[in-house]
């Protein structure tokens, strides 16, 4: 379906028309899950999620057989200011590593089934630098919504963004602050890898795009804070709920995406849950303002998608268990 | 291979004869994850068990294709003292649930292609109560450690030991207390879910039980409070070091059978990670003791391996990123 909109307040009222789970699905896998041979609650959190995944896909006993990743890749006008460890150029080699099946995404999704598409948007037009002027214009933003938008395939039952973009924990740091408040230092991390100097210069760089930058309705913290990458996530993500899939978000970047949605309209983010806990540094921080609890805290800090297509498992794991179990009932086994 | 032993002195001497990691496997592997397309360190935790794995499976560019999920169970006398929320004839009713395919269990190893065989101990003859008197003669304890060891498929490229076995919170509760120190209250929780007279009751048991078999020998620990389960996954665990294949630590039952091999003979444990962390009240304190850091925290306390089946995904990831990434210079990628 094509995005049903084509500036960014009509983008937010699309987000005000975004469905809810359904409540007799929800009802009915509550029912069998305490039905299922095992103490009650023994699953621990897969019995959650297999209720929270039965909810939006409507029907108590789902099945997850296709899991779609979406990745996106943006350059970033403020890799002028020095704030990566790498060179922008990355951001294309990275994407062409992608296409030729050899990043780490694409062994996630090879190893859980995952559907892989990959979204290069404008890297040879990086955003503008956000320490001069906003990053994108409206119409920039509305394009990058809108190729999210249509990245999702409707008939996948569960979505994953990833990101590609050199520079992008910059943009995402400015992002959060702008929408979830707190100054530059709560939010600026080492990202790939940048030293103490980088680090100071990249927190001084958030703080003149936050001064700059000084709305704080969260669309406008996207459009001029955030990068193409960025809003093709939050798109991505807005369309899921729109076709009822549920999504497991990534990481720093892809949670600050998220973010700007939560806060443009509370309860967004109701078909998501966090893939993992990132390493950098100021995700816990993020995931709390979002009331997300992560399924991994393994450490990484890649993008990519990465940690939430390693939690596909874990989800595949507490569906698998929540549909395919024998009752008390059916296995004959007697209920303590 | 048959078991090599027929006392448990002679399983101690076979502990001391286990092979350890393949040093020029690891460097390989080092190398190998210095070079790939991503930050440094930016894989995680991912990154260790992948050069682990590399480590015991000999080479540097290691796959996983064949995991092994086994089951044991058996029945304890000590469920005489009232210390399960279910009654004994759940253990077997659970094994025909296994056999029929609708456990947890069964989900899981499906859901990661895993091969899973169920061996039921003697559940007719349920062990000792151990209130009373050792719960197993040397040769029940010997015979199920073998049952052990000759259940693991030297083709597996890794292995889970699951169990089921009402009672059996109690049974590991005391061994975890004789082998790791500390009193009954200290390990004692409500396995499938006794409520605070329960607790009690079952404190009180694991007391009585500490006090009549005061060895300090783990082997004899094992012998005199554990059960056939616990006794068979010791000789899983020590099978799997023998023949190379890195295994994954389930919950609490598991890492208390697991705790014997380790106080039986230090290091017998560098085969294994840690599953997950269970809701079951003292496991944390038990990979403490063992110096295992848990792959997941998600609330489950159901046995049947059934956490560390879930983190079978985890390892499958790390390995697929390992071994089928590009490096820098394959993907033709600007390194840092």
């Amino acid at each position: 379906m094509q995005a049903p909109f084509s500036t960014l307040t009509a983008f937010r009222e699309t987000l005000g028309t975004a469905p809810g789970a359904d409540t007799a699905a929800i009802a009915g896998a509550q029912d069998r899950n305490a039905q299922l041979t095992k103490p009650p609650g023994a699953l621990g959190r897969l019995e959650d999620l297999a209720i929270w995944y039965a909810g939006w896909r409507g029907t108590a006993q789902p099945q997850l057989k296709a899991p779609q990743v979406v990745i996106f890749a943006g350059n970033h006008g403020v890799c002028a200011q020095g704030v990566s460890a790498f060179p922008s150029e990355v951001t294309a080699q990275m994407v062409a590593n992608f296409e030729h099946g050899g990043a780490a995404i694409n062994q996630l999704s090879k190893a859980f089934e995952a559907k892989m598409d990959v979204h290069a948007l404008s890297l040879d037009t990086p955003t503008a630098d956000f320490t001069q002027s906003p990053a994108m214009t409206e119409a920039e933003a509305v394009e990058a919504l809108q190729t999210g938008w249509n990245a999702v395939d409707p008939d996948a039952d569960l979505l994953v963004t990833g990101e590609m973009g050199i520079g992008n924990t910059t943009s995402a740091a400015a992002v959060a602050a702008a929408v979830l408040g707190g100054d530059a230092a709560d939010w600026t991390g080492r990202g790939t890898g940048v030293d103490d100097a980088g680090l100071t210069r990249k927190t001084q760089v958030v703080a003149q795009g936050l001064a700059l930058h000084a709305s704080h309705d969260p669309l406008e913290a996207l459009r001029c804070l955030g990068g193409r990458e960025l809003a093709a996530m939050a798109g991505a993500i807005a369309a899921a709920r729109h076709h009822r899939i549920p999504v497991i978000l990534d990481g720093f970047i892809c949670s600050a995406a998220a973010a700007v949605l939560e806060k443009a309209m509370p309860g967004a983010l109701d078909h998501a849950v966090a893939g993992h806990l990132s390493a950098e540094g100021a995700h816990q921080k993020m995931l709390d303002a979002l009331g997300k609890v992560p399924l991994l805290n393994l450490g990484l800090r890649l993008g990519e998608g990465s940690g939430a297509a390693l939690a596909i498992g874990v989800l595949k794991g507490a569906i698998a268990c929540h549909s395919g179990m024998a009752t008390f009932a059916e296995a004959g086994v007697s209920d303590g």
